[in-house]
């Protein structure tokens, strides 16, 4: 059962093509911890499929989320689901107005790409894929080979094997170190 | 897109209350691999709830799979997933089966106690979560604290932060080393 540790409301957005298991591990590590986080779908249903054509119900869709609530954006990758983020204008229009108000956004695998295009990245040191390191490169960013980079109110990370360290690091952004070490030797996790 | 590397057919089976990213981190690897994998649910129908109450859509239900067509069986673990797995009498008939005629069954976190209580276990070495390692001991097993233990036609592992070297594990069973090591760098992780 969910056991509320902060108030703070975190959105993971979820498109048609999301690496699904990006996703899911960093909700499942936020639920652990005790933040909330909410399953948004861009589509015009609950319902997505994943970039291995797995079917997941979210919570809510974006048309009806408030997202003055929210304290977090975060943004799986995976193919197709980055270009599906990039290409819902409800969506970017709330990453530009969280960064403009120093709200926090976490972005994984190819999902940094998005935040790069919507020029968000210039001069701030950032990971990705490696697939989209030369892409975020020409946006502005300081590209790093490190499994998570945070950088003030931006936190990147990797690839799907990077999953881990990247919901842990949110954790510990709301929590603190003592929150983060616990769930990491709880899953026993050794990464 | 799904591009078969084996006609090795794997069932990954669905319960209510099973860990999500154990079983998805599964299926993910899998499918990057090229190894068939059927999402399996053994409720009524194709939905289940997981332990931190995402909802997925299997491909499938039980009672509609012939597991002669199946090379293994995988449990994921999570509570209650995985006492649900165990009070579902159709899929504990077929573990029997398998373990009798040496077909591939593997199991994370909690579930190797499944395999323990069916007394698949006697003398073999395996690992499973902390929580149910006396549990497997007292039912035979050889407790290891190893990630990921391979012991003839049983895989087992510890917890949701072993979830990729178990989804490896298999991965090396039917594609050999080389495959697993090409999965397991293109997926950027380093545990």
């Amino acid at each position: 059962m969910f056991n509320a540790k902060t108030d703070k409301k975190t959105a993971l957005i979820f498109a048609d093509g999301c690496e699904e298991v990006e996703a899911l591990t960093t909700y499942d590590i936020l639920y652990r911890a005790g933040i909330p986080c909410t399953k948004v779908s861009i589509n015009a249903d609950e319902f997505v499929k994943s970039s291995h054509e797995v079917v997941i119900k979210c919570d809510t869709t974006i048309d009806k989320v408030n997202f003055d609530e929210y304290d977090m954006i975060i943004l799986p990758g995976g193919m197709p689901g980055t270009p599906n983020l990039r290409n819902c204008d409800a969506l970017c229009k709330e990453i530009i107005t969280f960064a403009g108000f120093g709200k926090q956004i976490a972005a994984i695998c190819a999902a940094p790409s998005v935040l790069a295009e919507l020029g968000i990245l210039i001069g701030v040191k950032a990971c990705c894929n490696p697939s989209k390191e030369a892409e975020i490169e020409s946006e502005g960013a300081i590209v790093s080979r490190e499994p998570v980079v945070v950088s003030g109110n931006i936190i990147t990370s990797r690839a799907m094997g990077t999953a881990i360290p990247f919901a842990l690091a949110i954790v510990k952004h709301y929590l603190g170190d003592g929150a983060a070490s616990y769930i990491k030797s709880n899953i026993l996790y050794t990464g």
